[in-house]
C-alpha cells in the first residue's frame, strides 16, 4: 500500500498553530461543542492557511461523520436470500435515484452488506441511512439511533409511530385503485396474495383490500405469500388459489414477481389471461411491464421515492428540520392481463 | 453525536498483549508485510481473544483499507450531465450486480460523487474501484494508482493497452451480428450513430463498422453523436441522417436511448419503423424493450459484466492474482424496429 505523496497538514498541526486543543480544533471545524465564536473564526482562519482538509475517514473515526449515505435494503434472512431483493427493480430505482440526489450534493451512497450489530455499523463510518421497508420494530434503526444517526424509511417502521422521517406512497389509496380496477374489469372473486411480513406496505395494502371487499360486500381471499424465492411462493400459493373449488376470477399479485409465478400457475390449469384469469400486481416492474402477457400494475414511482428520501437524509445529516413524512404519488399502469376485448 | 456504547479493544492492546508492535499487528491481520508465520498466527489468536475487530474507518486511515469497493460512472462532464449516467439502465444493472457480488462476499460498494483529486479519493477511504467505460488515458486510472489501490475497469482504457485487468463484452463481434441481422432484414444503406468519445466500446463498435462496411463494398456512413443529452443528440444527429438527398434505410444508434431519439425524428417525417426505416440500438435497456416500436438492440448482459469486475476486484483487494481480461457473452434481443413482416 504506497503512501500519499505528501505528508497531510493534521488536525494536531492545527491546533498547534492555533494554540488550542484538538477537540476545539474538531467542534470548530464541524460546527459542534461549545466554542467562542471568536476561537472558532480564528481556528478555521488557521486549518485554511495551513491548507487542513479533514479526511473523511479522520471524520468517520472522530466523529462518526463520513458525508456517506447508507442505502439499506430490507432484511428478510440469510444473506443468500436478501441478495434477491438487490435485484429488484424497485430497491434499484430507489437506490439509482437516491443516488444521483447524493452525487449531486457530493454525498458518496454506500451499499452496505448486511447490518446486524453495532460494530458493523461503526465500521461503516456513514452519517445517516436510507432504510427500505422496515420490518415492526426493525433492530436496524435502533443501532443508527444508538450511535446517533439519522435515519430515513422508505415506507414506515410500525413499531416507532413516532418516527415521522419517512418515504412512502398511499399504499391503502393505491390498493382501492387497483380493486375498482379489477372489478370493472369484470373481477368478481378478486383474490390477493399479500406479503407475509411486518412491512407498512403489506399490512396497508392487506387493510385496504379488506376493507374494499367490507364496502363491496365480497367476501376476502387473502393468501400470505413469502418474500424469499417470490416467483415460487407465488406460484404455490397461485396453484393453491386456482384448485379451490370457489376458484378466484382474478388475483392481485401484492410484491414484485409474485405476478410472474401466478400466471405460471394459470397457464398450466389452462386458464387464460385476461378472459379467465385477471392478474394485477401491487407494484411494477420491468418484468410485469415486459411479462407475456404484460401485467397491470401499481407504479410507486421509486424514483421520486429515492429522490424524497435522499434530499430527507441529507437534510438531516446537515441539521435541518425538513417536512415530513413524504407522501409520494403513485400511478396505475393499465396493462393486457387485466383488458378483456 | 453520541459516542459508542462501550470502549473498543484497540490496536494498542492487541500489540501491547501480543508483545509486538502496532505495525506487526497490522501486517499480521491484514495480510501484509514481513512477519514470520508464528508471530502471525500468535497476533491472531491474540486479537480473537481480545475480541479486536479492526474498525474500517481506522483501517481506511491506516492504510488506505477499508473492505470498501467503490463503483464509479463514466466522467462526461458536468456534474449536472454526469447525473444522466447514473439513471441509466446499464450503469445501474451493473452496480446492481457489482453490488451483489460485494454484499455477499461482506464488502460495501460504494457509489461515489465525481472523484477529481487525490483527496476527493483518499477521503473516500476505498480498498479499490470498479470504474465504468473509462476514457482514453482516464485521469482517474491514475489517482486510484498513485495511491496504490486496485482498479477494474468495464471496458478498457485505450491509454493503458498493458492494464489487464478489465471486463468487457466483444464489442466487434456484436457490431457484425447487428449488421448482419440488419442487412438480412433489408437494410442497404446502414448508418451509424457512433458515440462521440474516447471509450473502447465506441472504438471497437465505429472500427468494426467500418470494416463491415468495407468487407460489404457500403459507404460507411458515421454520424458521431454526443454522449450527453443522449435523446436530444441523437434526434439531433438523426434528423441531419433523415434529411440527406441519399436517406439511410436504416440507423443504428449505438447508445443507450439514441433510439428514442432516432425513433422521434423517423416520425415527424412520416418514415414507419420498420418499413421504410430499421432502427437498432448498440445496448439493451428497458426504454428498448419497452419503446413503440420495441427496438432490436445488443444486450451486452450487464447482470454479468457487473458480478465478474466485482469479483475480479475482491480477488485482487485480497492479493490474489486472478484471471483477466474477462470478455462477458452477449445477446442480440430481435424486436420489431428490424422486423419487416
Amino acid at each position: 500500500m504506497s503512501r500519499p505523496a505528501a505528508p497531510r497538514v493534521t488536525i494536531r498541526d492545527v491546533a498547534a498553530a492555533a494554540g488550542v486543543s484538538v477537540t476545539t480544533v474538531s467542534h470548530s471545524l464541524n460546527g459542534k461543542g461549545a466554542v467562542d465564536p471568536a476561537t472558532r473564526a480564528r481556528v478555521k482562519q488557521v486549518a485554511a492557511q495551513l491548507g487542513y482538509r479533514a479526511s473523511r475517514a479522520a471524520q468517520a473515526l472522530r466523529a462518526g461523520r463520513s458525508g456517506t449515505i447508507a442505502f439499506v435494503i430490507p432484511s428478510v434472512g440469510a444473506v443468500a436470500e436478501e441478495r434477491e431483493m438487490l435485484s429488484l427493480d424497485y430497491y434499484m430505482q430507489l437506490a439509482s435515484a437516491a443516488a444521483r440526489v447524493a452525487f449531486t450534493r457530493r454525498h458518496p451512497l454506500l451499499l452496505p452488506p448486511p447490518i446486524e450489530t453495532l460494530d458493523d455499523l461503526r465500521e461503516l463510518g456513514v452519517d445517516g441511512a436510507i432504510l427500505c421497508d422496515p420490518a415492526r420494530d426493525d433492530p436496524r434503526i435502533a443501532l443508527f439511533e444508538e450511535l446517533g444517526l439519522p435515519i430515513v424509511t422508505i415506507e414506515r417502521d410500525l413499531g416507532r409511530p413516532d418516527h415521522r422521517w419517512y418515504v412512502e406512497g398511499d399504499n391503502r389509496g393505491n390498493m382501492r385503485l387497483l380493486l375498482d380496477h379489477v372489478a370493472a374489469a369484470g373481477g368478481r372473486r378478486i383474490a390477493l396474495l399479500s406479503a407475509d411480513s411486518t412491512w407498512s406496505w403489506s399490512a396497508d395494502n392487506e387493510q385496504a383490500y379488506r376493507a374494499w371487499c367490507e364496502e363491496h360486500e365480497r367476501t376476502p381471499i387473502v393468501e400470505p405469500t413469502s418474500l424469499r424465492h417470490l416467483e415460487t411462493s407465488a406460484y404455490d400459493r397461485a396453484c393453491a388459489l386456482l384448485d379451490r373449488p370457489d376458484r378466484p376470477d382474478a388475483i392481485i399479485a401484492l410484491a414484485e414477481r409474485y405476478a410472474t409465478g401466478v400466471v405460471r400457475a394459470a397457464r398450466e390449469r389452462g386458464l387464460r389471461i385476461p378472459q379467465d384469469l385477471l392478474v394485477a400486481g401491487g407494484i411494477d416492474s420491468h418484468q410485469a411491464a415486459e411479462g407475456d402477457p404484460p401485467i397491470t400494475a401499481i407504479d410507486l414511482q421509486p424514483e421520486l421515492q429515492g429522490a424524497a428520501a435522499a434530499a430527507l437524509l441529507v437534510a438531516l445529516t446537515e441539521g435541518e428540520r425538513p417536512e415530513a413524512p413524504r407522501i409520494v404519488p403513485s400511478r396505475l399502469r393499465v396493462r393486457a392481463s387485466t383488458q378483456r376485448t
